[in-house]
C-alpha cells in the first residue's frame, strides 16, 4: 500500500516551524509497519492545495493531510478537498452540537467563523478529535483514500492513533493486532547491538517479530514489531523474544516503551525514599535540568550545584580545599571524586549524592576533541566511582558525560556494576 | 520565480530523522526575499526519484534536492538527474583530484567507491563544497533549473550561501544586493511588535524595506530586509530604519543579528570582570545551562545552586533560615528574593548574583496553570528585584522564568529597567 503525507500552511512551507508533525506521522507509521513513499508540502493557497491533492490522489492508496481545518480565511482544506472530489461543502449538525458544546464547557461564547470548520465535503467520513474544535474527515479523492487530520500536534497525535491507524491497517489488510516493544539502551553503538542481536527475528515463526533501530545520540532505541492474531498471540511471540533481548543487552537497557533514564532514576530514588545531591562542572546544569521537571522531582532533589573552577567546591559544598588538588589521572581522579561525592552528600544531607567533574581537553573543538570524565556516587554504605574518556567534539562531550552520570546513577541503584566499558570510550 | 525542495532519503522519509535542512533552507530563502512553493520528500528509491525529479521539472523554475550525494550505492542522486535530464554521467577529473587532497591532507587513503562522487550528469556546473567530497551540481532539466546539495547541513549550509543563493537570485532578477538585518526581543508579542512598528516600511523608498517576524516563545525575531544596488545603498536604506526600530522596541530588543540573550549577558559581564553566582529552584538549572556552554563562561560562572525546597537555601548558602519563610507576595517576596540573591553572591564571593525563585500553582497543568515568580539581582551597589506572575502550563512558565530571569539580568547590566511589564504577565 502506498502511503503519502501531504502537510499543508505557510509556516511550514516556508520553514518558520520545523515540520514535526511529518516526522511523528511518518515515525508512527512505520512503527506499526505501514511505509510512507512521498511527502509533499505545501502552503495555504488554493491552486497549489488542488495541484498537490490531484497529484496525491492519482499516485498513492492512502493520503494523510495534515493542516488547514482551522476556523479561519486561510484554512482550505474542507474546501479544496470538495473541489478536488468534485462534491459540495455540507453542514455537519452533529459537529456543530459538539463544538457548542465544547465551547460551553469552557464557559465561553462560540465565535460565528468556527460555524466552518462544521462543513465537511459531501460524503466525507467524520473523524473524531475529542480534544479540540476541528474534526478530521475521511475522502475518497481519485484513487485515494485521503485522511485529513488537524495542524495542532497534540490533536493530530490523538486522532492518528485513534481514528487512522485502525483505518489504515484494515486498508493495508495487516491480519489481527499489531504492538511494538521498545528498549532504550545507553552505551552500545548500533552496530554493535545490530550483531549482538543477530538471529532474533528467527525466533519468532513466520517472520512475525521484526527488529528495528533508532540511534539519537547518547541512546539508542531497539525496536521489535510484533504481528500476530490476537493479543494473546503478541503476547505468546513476544515473550521469549524480549527476554532474549533483555538478556543480551542487559545492563545496558536503561528502560523500555515510554520510560525514560531520568524517569528510572527518579522512580527508583522515589522507591528507595532517598534524597538527591548533585554536583557539576562542564555539564552546567543540565543533568539537574533533566531530572528537576519530572513530577515527584521536587521531594527528591534536595541541591544541584553547578561549578566550573573544581576549587569553587571547597566553599561550595565543604570539600576539602586540599584533596580538590593534583590529577584526574587514574586512581588520584577517583580518590578525589569520591571525595566530592562524599561532601556534596554531607553538606545537603541527603542520602544520594551524583558528582561528575568533565576535563575538556585544550585546544579547539572539532571531531578529535575530547574530556576525561569523573563520575563518583555517594551513599551511607560509601561510594563507587569511575573514570571515562569521551572524544567527538564538545558537545558530543557534554551529552555523553550528562547520559553517563545518569545511568551510571541507575546502574548504581539497580546493584549493576558502573564501570562496564562503553562503546564511546577512548582509553 | 517558483522554487521547489525536494529532499531525499529514507532516514528523512521515515520520520527517523526530523528535517531540519528543509526548514533552514526554506527560511533561509524566505530571509532573502524567495519564495519557496513546494516541498517534496522521497525516499532512497529510483523510481520514486525519477517520478520526484520529473514533476518538479515540469512545474518549477528552480529546484534544491538535498541529500543521495554519497559514495554508497543508496546515494543516488547524479545517476537519477542524469537519466531525467537524458545525459549519461562523465567523469570530472577535477573533483577526484580535490577529493584525493581532501584524503590526503587527513593522512588517509581514499575508499575506491569515493570515486562515485566524481561522476556528474554531462553538461552539469560543479559546485564547490569546500568542508566534504560531496561536490554539489547544477543541471537544466525540463524548464527547471535543479541545484543537488549534500545532506549533511554544515556541507549544505556553506554550499546554500556561497554557490546557491547568488544563482537563485540572479535568476530571479533581483537587482543588487540584499541584506537581513534582525533584532531579537522578549516580553512583547508578535502583534504588539507589529502595532509599535506600523508604518516603518514606507520609512524606506520604493518597498526597498520589508518587515516579518518570527515569533518563538519567549523570543521574538524582527526581521528587516533591505534591497539596494550596492552595500553603501543598503546601509543608507537600513539606517533610519533600523534606528527607528531600536528606538521603538527600545529596551526590549536583547539582541541583534547572530546574538544572543545569554551571550549579551555573558559579554557584558565579561567586560565588567564580573563573576557570577546563580540561584534557581523550579527552572530546575535551566539558566546555568544556557550560559555554562558559551565560550568563556568558565571564568564568569562561579557556582550555580540549584534547590527545590527554598529552606534548602539556608545551608546551600548561608541564607537566614528565617528570612527565607513567609510570603512570596507584594514587598515580603520581594525582601526574600533580594536576601536571597545577597546571600548567593556573598556565598560564592561573586561580584553579581541572580536568583529566581518560582512559586508554581498547584494543581494539573494546563493552559490556565500558572506560578509567581520573584527575580533578585544583587551586586557590590545592592539589590534590584521584580516580581512576576506568568500562565500558560508548567512548560510555559518555566521557559518564561528562564528567559525572564536572563533578561533581568541583562537590563540590570545595561542599566536599563528590570521591572518594565511585558505581555506575558497576568496580574
Amino acid at each position: 500500500m502506498r502511503i503519502e503525507i501531504l502537510c499543508t500552511g505557510d509556516e511550514v512551507l516556508t520553514g518558520k516551524i520545523t515540520n514535526t508533525n511529518y516526522s511523528y506521522m511518518a515515525q508512527k507509521l512505520e512503527d506499526m509497519g505501514l511505509s510512507v513513499v512521498w511527502g509533499t508540502t505545501v502552503g495555504d493557497d488554493r491552486a497549489t492545495l488542488l495541484a498537490a491533492f490531484r497529484a496525491a490522489a492519482a499516485r498513492a492508496d492512502a493520503v494523510i493531510v495534515n493542516g488547514g481545518l482551522g476556523p479561519t480565511v486561510d484554512d482550505l482544506s474542507q474546501e479544496i478537498a470538495a473541489e478536488a472530489a468534485g462534491v459540495g461543502l455540507a453542514f455537519h449538525a452533529g459537529w456543530f452540537a459538539t463544538m457548542e458544546a465544547f465551547f460551553a464547557a469552557r464557559s465561553r461564547a462560540m465565535p460565528a467563523n468556527n460555524r466552518k470548520q462544521a462543513m465537511l465535503p459531501e460524503g466525507a467520513e467524520l473523524l473524531d478529535n475529542p480534544v479540540g474544535t476541528a474534526c478530521g474527515f475521511a475522502l475518497t479523492i481519485g484513487k485515494a483514500r485521503f485522511f485529513f487530520t488537524p495542524g495542532v500536534p497534540r490533536e493530530l497525535r490523538r486522532m492518528l492513533d485513534d481514528q487512522i491507524l485502525p483505518r489504515l491497517l484494515a486498508m493495508a489488510g495487516t491480519p489481527g493486532v499489531i504492538h511494538l516493544k521498545r528498549f532504550h539502551s545507553y552505551g552500545l553503538g548500533e552496530s554493535h547491538v545490530d550483531q549482538l542481536l543477530e538471529g532474533i527475528e528467527a525466533m519468532a515463526p513466520d517472520g512475525s517479530v521484526k527488529l528495528g533501530f533508532r540511534a539519537h545520540y547518547p541512546q539508542l532505541e531497539t525496536k521489535l514489531l510484533v504481528r500476530a492474531p490476537d493479543a494473546a498471540g503478541i503476547a505468546a511471540r513476544l515473550a521469549p523474544v524480549e527476554a532474549e533481548v533483555r538478556r543480551r543487552l542487559g545492563n545496558f537497557i536503561l528502560a523500555e516503551d515510554d520510560a525514560t533514564l531520568e524517569g528510572t532514576v527518579l522512580a527508583a530514588l522515589t522507591r528507595a525514599g532517598a534524597t538527591l545531591a548533585l554536583v557539576e562542572s562542564f555539564t552546567g546544569g543540565q543533568i539537574a535540568a533533566r531530572i528537576a521537571p519530572l513530577p515527584g522531582a521536587e521531594t527528591v532533589l534536595r541541591r544541584a550545584v553547578v561549578v566550573r573552577d573544581p576549587a569553587e567546591l571547597a566553599p561550595a559544598i565543604g570539600a576539602d580545599a586540599a584533596r580538590l588538588r593534583g590529577s584526574h589521572e587514574d586512581a588520584a581522579g577517583l580518590a578525589l571524586i569520591a571525595h566530592v561525592a562524599d561532601a556534596a552528600r554531607n553538606a545537603a544531607r541527603a542520602s544520594h549524592a551524583l558528582a561528575i567533574l568533565v576535563d575538556p581537553d585544550p585546544g579547539p573543538d572539532g571531531i578529535g576533541f575530547g574530556g576525561s570524565i569523573l563520575i563518583g556516587i555517594a551513599t551511607e554504605a560509601g561510594t563507587a566511582c569511575r573514570a571515562a574518556r569521551i572524544l567527538g567534539g564538545r558537545e558530543w562531550l557534554r551529552l555523553g558525560a550528562v547520559e553517563m552520570g545518569l545511568d551510571c546513577l541507575r546502574r548504581h541503584l539497580a546493584e549493576l556494576p558502573i564501570d562496564e566499558r562503553i562503546d564511546f570510550e577512548k582509553r
